[in-house]
């Protein structure tokens, strides 16, 4: 994890003055993803967690939906001149049997900081198939005042890790409001990812009884992201994009955008908001 | 450009009180590149300035450098089983005699919301070759006072089209602080990408003489973008990467992030920067 973060030296102004001294900046580099030594995806990221990302991307793609369906992950030999190894390049192994989609074998796709719609070989693919139908039983019901806890919940334990301001944080949280996981990332997807890999490594996909909560917008990648995972609820602290809510709509994942104070925007699959008692809000 | 923005129903809790009501959403839809009929990338992108956006891309991919390379741009026949134009595929022609690396057609380039790096076959492929190595001649100087004034100008600017609170602006300023161009997408990314590819279709690249502002943070493939486009001065409203800083350093581009008031860090190149009369910060 000692690469999580690097210094360098800093130009500081302030109110006229300035003054050089050393800075704390998250660090960020590829990450190349193979699937049985077959170059699949490069990923600008911040080093730490790589098996999960590795593992969490192949969710997001429909490769991957349960532990044992994964025989390993190991680092390759990186790309220096010198055949070093730079730890940025992993192999993922798939189980005897597993079924790769042969789409993601002739395609090479491609992701970045954040991404995950990446490597789709036309339009038609956009809407990776749902490996589980978000299909939570007993059904998750939230309050709106246990969704507002979450984001300075999230933001506690995330000052902990950043020191830099540049990171992007994904909180998985209990139907209760419980923090189960945080995953940080100079690129949302790849939080999110971390997030989701671990998941599965641990066996605890489908996450149907989980609150995904992002730290800045809700893209469709990221909506995508919490389909495949079977995550019923999407909150994040930003604005969503009319294809997140479309995909929410359509798939049936709650999704909660501009989650800040008491104040929050729900944009489909309201019917797990704890809405009884409510005032109605004055037009 | 009428579907910047699309109109979804919205439930809004604001403290307690809860009530349906439509709300603007930034629309975002895949777009498709193609060079010469192939394939090449496709990206998650706000619809509009879809030309100059493709053409930005193959500028920073440094397959295009000036604007008399370029034979045209044409919307294809989109991907629905119909047959309908879905205005979401763009096909780039190049000009007769325009050698295209060959890498960009051997690989499939993959990209989405935030990225550029994509479609590097691999991590050999990271650094994209310069075109114009940053040579502002006469040099581009720029004070602290100037800089601290220009995240108010993209906001006055954007305010006027931003109705959503999900879009990212970048900006393109000349060195006395005038607003040259302003392009907005749900990707940073596509917007630079259009700011450049604008630039390139009025035959201004090398930006030379240009400082480039974005609303959210510097990555590594932001930084190259601007190095690409040969623009002097990179400045973020948040925290640079580490690959950011190390690619700044190595190609003498200025880069300024926590663009904040009167407050700034500057993390490379920073001969530009008129510093002089200025008082020494205090440890």
């Amino acid at each position: 994890m000692g690469r999580v973060t690097e210094r360098r030296r800093v130009l500081r102004i302030r109110d006229g003055a300035v003054g050089a001294r050393p800075d704390t900046l998250v660090a960020e580099e590829p990450l190349e993803i193979r699937l049985g030594g077959r170059p699949l995806a490069i990923t600008m990221r911040t080093p730490g967690d790589d098996f999960a990302l590795a593992a969490g991307f192949l969710v997001s793609e429909g490769v991957l939906g349960r532990a044992e369906e994964l025989a390993g992950i190991v680092y390759c030999a990186g790309a220096t001149a010198e055949g070093s190894n730079t730890y940025n390049v992993v192999d993922v192994r798939l189980a005897p049997g597993v079924v790769v989609p042969d789409i993601t074998l002739e395609r090479n796709v491609y992701t970045t900081s954040s991404c995950g719609l990446c490597g789709k070989a036309s339009l038609d693919a956009v809407r990776t198939t749902t490996r589980w139908p978000i299909a939570d039983s007993p059904p998750v019901r939230v309050g709106p005042e246990l969704l507002a806890a979450l984001p300075d919940r999230l933001r506690a334990a995330q000052r902990v890790f950043d020191r830099t301001g540049g990171l992007h944080a994904a909180g998985l949280f209990s139907p209760d409001g419980e923090l189960l996981d945080l995953r940080e990332d100079v690129g949302r997807h790849n939080a999110v990812d971390k997030l989701i890999g671990r998941a599965l490594q641990s066996g605890a996909l489908p996450l149907s009884q989980t609150i995904l909560l992002v730290s800045g917008r809700a893209s469709f990648e990221l909506a995508q992201k919490a389909v495949m995972a079977g995550i019923p609820v999407l909150a994040a602290v930003s604005a969503p994009t009319s294809l997140a809510v479309d995909l929410a709509a359509e798939t049936g994942l709650t999704l909660v955008g501009f989650l800040r104070g008491q104040n929050m925007n729900v944009y489909a699959g309201e019917h797990r908001l704890a809405l009884r008692a409510q005032r109605e809000l004055a037009r």
